[in-house]
C-alpha cells in the first residue's frame, strides 16, 4: 500500500466505521443535518460567493442564485427523507383472507395467494458514497450539491472528491458540512473531503468499502470511472451525469408563433454562463421555412454581440476551442454567427454554427456535446429529415419540441423517437433552468448518464443510495420504527396491496 | 456479420420494431397479456410438468406447485401493472402558493420554492430485454418467470435465451407465451425464444439494440454476462441474480427452545429438490452448547437418510461433487453425515460438513455457495467468534437467525453485521420458500446479484426495466393518459409533494 492508498484507505476505515452510527440516526435527524447545512451555508454565503466567483470566473449574481437553490436541495431532499415516501415500505402479514376476490369463487387457483409470512420491507442506505463534483457548479453539483444530499438523506456517509478547479471553495463548503454535524453530534467521518487528482479519485472508487459514485461532468471522466467500479471484484453502482447535446426541434407553426421570441430565449439558453450548463442547448434542428430564416437571422446576428466571458478554468476552454474546431472544421458545416473581436486565451467565444440533414447524419462528430455557447442549427428540407436527424441521435438528458399542438399530433413518430432518447421532454421552451422537485428527472439514456433509471435531481435521486432489506417475521419491537405495527412516524406504506398511513390493523 | 450474428440481429430488429408499438399498449392490456399467459400455462400443465420433470429430474408435484406460482406471479404482475403505483407518478405544477408554511413569515428563503413549470413524470419501458433463465427453476425463473412478467409489464419486448438442460420445456413455454400474443392481437415479436448457447447469449447482450438484462444462475455466468453488457459502448443494466450461501445463525437459547424442530425443518431445507435452491442454506453456524449438539445430532444422523436424487443435468453435478470435494479437502473440516451407499453419476450427496470458527476465517474457499444439498456447520467457541464469521461473509440473498428475543437485544452488532450483507433477514425460520408478494426481496448485495438496489421477486422488480421520463409545460390532451389532469386511470400519484387519486384541481 503506498501513501496515497494509505490515506485513502484511513478515509474509508473512518467511513465504514461512521457508516453504521450514521444509518441507525433517525429520519428527523437526518433532516435536520441537511436543515443545518443549509444554515451554514448562509452564515457563509458572501466569502462563499467571493471565493466561487475567483475560481469559477462565474458572475457573482449567478452563484448566489445557484447557492440559493443548493440551500433549497438540502431542505427539500430533508423534507422528503422526513416523510419517508421514498423508503418504498411495503408490508405483508397474514390475513386469513388471501387476496381472493370475496364473491367470486370461480377465479382461477393461481389468482389466490395466501399471505404465508410477515413480510416488511423498506429502504436502507448503501453505505460509504464518493461524490465527484461538477465544474460548472460549485455549489449545487459539488461538495454540498445533490449527490450529497441525496446520500446523506439515505444514510449514506459521505466522501466528496473535491473539484481542483475550484478546491478553496470546495473546502470552505466542507467546512459547513463539517461544522453542521459537530452541531448536531454527529459522528466526524460521516462526511469528509479529499483534494487531488485522478489518482485519488480512482483510489476511491477501487477502496472495497466504497459503496456507490456519484458523479458530474465529462463523457470521458465519467465513463473512465464507471469502467473502474464495474471492473472491481465486487462492482458498485455509479450514477454518472455526463452531459448532453439536448437538441431542439422547431416545427414551422410552432416556430412562426413567436419566431424572434424563441431566438430570444434560445440566445439566453445557449449564452448564458458561457453555455457551460449540462442542458445547454446545442443543436436546433429545424425544416426550411420564413419562420426558421427568422429565427436563425435573430441568433446570428445576436450571437456576436454577447461579449466574451471566461470559462471554468484553461482545461475547459481548450476543450471547448477544440471541439468548436472540429464542428466547424467539417465541410458543409459554416458559421452562422460568432464574435468578430479577439478574445483571451481562456474565454468563450459564442457561435451558431449551421448545416443541413445530410451532412449532420454523415458526421457523428457533430452529434457530440460542445460544451460551452456554442449551438448547430441543423437546416431540415422536410418532416422526413427532422424525423432521420432525431433517430440518429444518442441519448440525451432533455429533449424540446418547439409546435403547435397541431403539429405535435401529425408527428407521433417524432415524439416516439425523441421521447426514447432522452430523461426530460419540454414543450416550447427551453431546457435550461433545471426546477428542484419531486417531478424533475435530470438523467436519460447513455451517454446522458450511466444509469437511465436514476435522476440527479429531485428526491427520488435519494434512491440511488439505498437498497431494499426485506424482514421475515421478526417482533415488532425489534422492527425499525418505519416498520412497526403503530407506524409511530406516520410514513406511507403499502400494507397487503393498499396505501395507507395507518397503524397495522387501523386500515 | 456472420450466420449467428444475422439471426440475434433479425431477433432483435424484430423487438425494436414492436417496442414501439408494445410501449403504447395500456396497461390494462398489458395486464391482460400476463393473464393469459398463466392461462395459457393451465393448458399445456401437464405436458409442461411431464417435459419439465423429464429434463430436470424434479419431482412432478414440485413442479406443479412451482407452475402454480410461475402463474400467481404472472397474475399478480399483471394486477401491480394495472394498478400503476409502480409508474411512480410526480407531478408539479405551478400553485400559486409555492411550498411555503402559511403562517410562518419568518421562514428563511431557501425553505420556499415557488414552482415555475408543469412537469410531469413517470417511468416508461426501456426497450428489449433479454432474459436468461435459471436451470434450477424451468417454469419460475425462466421462459415465463419472474424476469420476463416484470420485463412484459413494464412493457419491454422480451427474448429469451432459452437454458439448454430444459429447452424442450421452454419451447412449450413460449408456445404457450406466444398464443397469448396472437390471442391479444399483439404483435409477434412481443416475445421471442432463441435457443443455443454461450455464443447466441454473448450476441444477445452485445447488440446495441439490448436494453437491459435478467439472468438468474450461477456467479460465473452471471459476471461473464454483466462484464460483457458494461464493457458495451453503450452499457446497459444486467440484474444476474447469482445465488448464495445463505447462512443461519443459531443463537442458544433460540436454539434450545425446539433444537429438533429447527433441525427438521433445515434437513428439508437443506435437502428439498437436492438443495438446488438459490435461498438452501449453505452455513449453519452456532455456539457450542447443548442445543447445538442436538441440532447437530439429528441433522448428521437423518441427512444420510435423504435418497440420492438425480441432479439438473450434469454439469450441475458435476460442480457440486467438485465443489463439495473442495470444502471437504480443507484440513480441519469433516464430514458429520452423508450417504454411505453408492450413487449414480449425476445423484446429489446429501452432506453435512463441519468445522470450526478459525477454520473457517482462515478458508475463503468455505465461504462460496456449493450448490446442492450440502451444508456447513461452523462451530463457534463463543459470541465473538460468530460474531467474526458473520463480519466475514459476502454479500447474501438471505441470512436468518434463530435467536430468542432476549438474545437479540444483546447482540446489536451481529444484527447490524448480517443486516448490511443481505437482501432479506429472516426470524427462526429457513430461507427456502420465497413468497411471491410486494415486500418480498429477492436480492442482495453482490456476489448475491449485480444490483442490491433492486428486486427479482415482487413487482417491485418491474422497476428494473423502466426509466423515469418527465414532461415539461405538455398539453394535457398530448400527456399519456397516466399523466392527465383527469387521472382516468385512477393511480396514486404524488402532486406537489402529497399522494392522491383524485383528478388535479380535486385533491
Amino acid at each position: 500500500m503506498n501513501d496515497l492508498q494509505a490515506r485513502i484507505d484511513k478515509v474509508l476505515q473512518q467511513a465504514t466505521r461512521t457508516a453504521l452510527a450514521y444509518a441507525q440516526r433517525t429520519l428527523e435527524e437526518r433532516s435536520a443535518f441537511l436543515s443545518a447545512i443549509a444554515e451554514e451555508l448562509e452564515k457563509r454565503s458572501d466569502v462563499l460567493i467571493d471565493t466561487a466567483a475567483g475560481e469559477t470566473h462565474l458572475a457573482p449574481e449567478r452563484l448566489r442564485t445557484e447557492l440559493q437553490r443548493t440551500q433549497w436541495q438540502l431542505y427539500s431532499y430533508g423534507q422528503a427523507c422526513r416523510e419517508g415516501d421514498w423508503l418504498d415500505i411495503r408490508i405483508d402479514i397474514p390475513d386469513g383472507a388471501g387476496t381472493e376476490n370475496p364473491g367470486n369463487g370461480d377465479a382461477p387457483s393461481w389468482t389466490v395467494h395466501r399471505r404465508q409470512n410477515d413480510l416488511r420491507k423498506m429502504l436502507l442506505p448503501l453505505g460509504p458514497v464518493v461524490v465527484f463534483g461538477a465544474s460548472n457548479f460549485p455549489f449545487a453539483y459539488s461538495t454540498a450539491g445533490g449527490d450529497t444530499a441525496c446520500a446523506l438523506a439515505a444514510g449514506c456517509p459521505v466522501i466528496v472528491k473535491a473539484h481542483p478547479a475550484h478546491a478553496a471553495t470546495s473546502r470552505l463548503v466542507a467546512e459547513a458540512v463539517q461544522e453542521s454535524a459537530r452541531r448536531l453530534g454527529l459522528p466526524e467521518g460521516v462526511f469528509q473531503h479529499v483534494e487531488g487528482g485522478f489518482d485519488e479519485g480512482q483510489a476511491l472508487v477501487l477502496h472495497p468499502h466504497t459503496r456507490a459514485v456519484g458523479f458530474t461532468g465529462s463523457l470521458e471522466g465519467g465513463r473512465a470511472l464507471f469502467d473502474l467500479a464495474q471492473q472491481r471484484p465486487v462492482p458498485i453502482p455509479v450514477f454518472a451525469e455526463m452531459g448532453s447535446v439536448n437538441p431542439v426541434f422547431l416545427l414551422p407553426e410552432g416556430l412562426a408563433a413567436d419566431a424572434e421570441g424563441f431566438a430570444k430565449q434560445f440566445l439566453q439558453s445557449v449564452t448564458g454562463s458561457a453555455g457551460q450548463f449540462c442542458t445547454k442547448p446545442g443543436l436546433l434542428v429545424g425544416i426550411d421555412s420564413p419562420a426558421l430564416d427568422s429565427f436563425r437571422e435573430y441568433l446570428s446576428e445576436n450571437i456576436g454581440l454577447v461579449p466574451p466571458q471566461e470559462m471554468l478554468h484553461p482545461g475547459i476552454a481548450k476543450a471547448f476551442q477544440h471541439k468548436r474546431a472540429d464542428a466547424l472544421a467539417v465541410e458543409s458545416v459554416a458559421v452562422a454567427g460568432t464574435l468578430s473581436c479577439p478574445v483571451g486565451r481562456n474565454d468563450s467565444i459564442p457561435t451558431l454554427a449551421e448545416t443541413d440533414a445530410a451532412a449532420f447524419l454523415a458526421n457523428p462528430v457533430l452529434h457530440h456535446e460542445v460544451f460551452g455557447p456554442f449551438a448547430l442549427l441543423v437546416r431540415c428540407a422536410d418532416g422526413g429529415e427532422l424525423l432521420s436527424v432525431a433517430e440518429a441521435l444518442e441519448g440525451q438528458i432533455t429533449c424540446t419540441l418547439v409546435a403547435t399542438t397541431d403539429e405535435l399530433r401529425h408527428c407521433p413518430q417524432l415524439i416516439t423517437a425523441l421521447q426514447a432518447r432522452c430523461g426530460r421532454f419540454i414543450r416550447n421552451g427551453v431546457p435550461t433552468g433545471v426546477e428542484v422537485v419531486p417531478a424533475m428527472m435530470h438523467g436519460g439514456p447513455y451517454p446522458a448518464t450511466t444509469d437511465s433509471r436514476f435522476t440527479a435531481v429531485g428526491a427520488d435521486g435519494i434512491r440511488r443510495f439505498a437498497r431494499p432489506v426485506c424482514y421475515q417475521n421478526w417482533e415488532n419491537e425489534l422492527l425499525p420504527a418505519e416498520l412497526q405495527n403503530e407506524n409511530p412516524l406516520g410514513i406511507w406504506r403499502t400494507v397487503n396491496g393498499v396505501l395507507s398511513r395507518d397503524a397495522l390493523g387501523n386500515n
